[in-house]
């Protein structure tokens, strides 16, 4: 089979660990027989410096054209001058609207030959994490009408989280997919502040209908001030969270570092109908240490796993990959950001190559 | 001297604390030779049950009157299926609205006797934590226009997320203020989505201004996902933290839970011009185990310590008390909440008079 693929390699870190997914890539292919054809499009800073916009047109193009998109990171410090809508952040926030994403996967694991990373004491995590982050993507305090104005006290700024019946239905149909097919605990927590928020209140209305038919998945409610805390207390109680775009964007990134090998997460983002998705690491663009050889890769190198599952159903691809990573990590090679003081390390390139010839 | 205080016992567990409390205050009085009169006053689900409304006038003038506003907690699932307006939730948003309590100042240290009973792995606790999240508490979302309305993809709930440059500007002068008071590392660390949200930019800019009056402070600026992650991750880099309403929700949460040591922590809400502040334990009502004399009073009396320092200024009064609990949690008393698995435990009342011994 032929898949096309669009890579934005983006800012930072982000061609060196594309550089090695895309290396994974062209050696599964040749394992499987597939052809993995990718082409380069520019987005983020990358995308500014040549083209003086975020995300051109002709990226967004392209994306729409191919089976699924890799990407890298975006951001810098070179564009934090910007103004809001010129920024890396404006290209990613517009890539997600253009194809509809409005579902963001983010899976929280814990691995085991990574325990030492983890910053819970260990009786907190024994026997392992894996909790799955559904975060609605397109809608609420991200995309809602914002602006400054005068008001009563002076000058003022506002942002409106918004949701729809229609938007919260489609998340949350989402996250009792994810539910049933990850076949753990089949709960999922929404969480929300329906004690303060009006959208908060209509959130968990549709949830609980959606929830009616998905009889075999226990629906749980939680606020997100009491799930900030019960990811640091007793993240073992979580299966999959389902929550807003901001409220998914704190708790993601909290689930993960409570995991404590952010540089090993991937993610992926989803639409429903014909666009393809987005899969990308967690992480930044880590631009202090862009260009030395010592990113992590092993997140980008997992997003295509979640690429070859979510965009083309080659689930032995998908746990090829997963296991080769495995197999690297038991045999003791780290990068910096996830070795112990004094352990040895090996940088970007080097870690890559391992996971290929271990594939 | 005499001070007025006016008593809000609250719901679940409220009225059993703040009696201990009061014990707690009377013995006070009669050491350094103070007269803390407590007036009894309704609020919460109380309050509902009496007057059909969370916070009637009554309770607001009698605040008023007051030198300060001692609060168990509110809140149960008794109540829970009132319109939002009619909770014991909107009772303590209006409370906090009518005495103009904008700086919500929530401390979380982690108790060196309580080390034990910390999430976070021992090394990135060592030497203790003391963290002071000032969370703006009468602006933002919680106060911004709120409803549903039709969209373009149907029916549809919002929330305005708002700030005006007063509204910024007294509170980042009020975590400056406590960092330079507190004479620890002297760093403000504002917490924002500036790279999302315009009320954030605002917040921004607005923060960076009256920071120029404290050269002696340090401003770090941190998004909100980030901040998430880094008080799991490295709590220690923290001395106060600024940010919103609802980041303040959420941080103030997950900062407590990482001392470990929720049901120790106070916390303080304070107006600036004639008003009084409220004193409350960050904890919530905990209904199910309301009546049982289990729950821990600590953080109620140490809401006192934090009442004797901020209104009344009483700096030996408000050391008595500190020293008081420091002194029984060393000597191996522990309320079923702090306690490690296996070790005996005593109950609220037992609490209470084992800390009024020690004052
Ligand atoms: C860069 C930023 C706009 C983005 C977000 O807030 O969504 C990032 O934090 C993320 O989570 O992907
Ligand atoms: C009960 C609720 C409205 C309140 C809040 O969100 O402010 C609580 O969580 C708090 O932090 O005091």
């Amino acid at each position: 089979m032929k898949y096309k693929i669009a890579v934005i390699p983006g800012d930072g870190i982000g061609p060196e660990i594309t550089t090695q997914a895309e290396l994974v890539l062209a050696r599964l292919g040749e394992l499987f027989g597939h052809e993995f054809a990718t082409t380069h499009v520019l987005a983020g800073g990358a995308a500014i410096d040549v083209f003086g916009e975020p995300l051109p047109d002709q990226t967004i193009e392209i994306a729409k054209e191919s089976d699924a998109v890799l990407l890298g990171a975006v951001g810098g410090p070179k564009w934090d001058g910007m103004p809001g809508h010129l920024r890396p952040e404006a290209g990613l926030l517009k890539l997600r609207k253009s194809l509809n994403l409005y579902a963001n996967l983010r899976p929280a694991i814990l691995y085991d030959a990574l325990k030492e990373a983890c910053p819970l004491r260990a009786d907190l995590v024994e026997g392992g994490l894996d909790i799955l982050v559904m975060r609605e993507l397109t809608g609420g305090i991200y995309f809602g009408e914002k602006g400054r104005r005068e008001g009563p006290n002076g000058p003022e700024a506002y942002d409106v989280e918004c949701y729809s019946e229609m938007e919260v239905e489609r998340i949350a149909r989402a996250a009792f997919e994810a539910a049933r097919n990850r076949g753990r605990d089949k709960k999922v927590t929404s969480v929300d502040k329906n004690n303060v928020l009006e959208s908060s209140r209509l959130w968990r209305e549709v949830v609980i209908r959606v929830a009616a038919e998905y009889p075999d998945i226990t629906l749980e409610h939680m606020f997100v001030d009491n799930a900030a805390m019960q990811l640091v207390r007793a993240p073992k109680q979580f299966d999959v969270i389902l929550t807003s775009n901001i409220f998914g964007d704190i708790l993601s990134d909290e689930a993960s570092m409570v995991t404590g090998s952010i540089g090993m997460l991937p993610s992926a983002s989803l639409s429903s109908a014909g666009m393809p998705g987005v899969y990308e690491p967690i992480h930044g663009s880590a631009p202090d240490i862009a260009g030395k050889d010592v990113a992590n890769p092993i997140a980008t190198i997992l997003s295509l796993s979640m690429m070859m599952r979510h965009a083309f159903g080659l689930e032995s691809e998908a746990a090829t990959i997963d296991q080769a990573v495995k197999e690297v990590l038991e045999a003791g090679w780290r990068t910096g950001d996830i070795a112990k003081p004094g352990e040895r390390t090996i940088g970007t390139k080097e870690m890559g190559r391992r996971i290929i010839d271990a594939l």
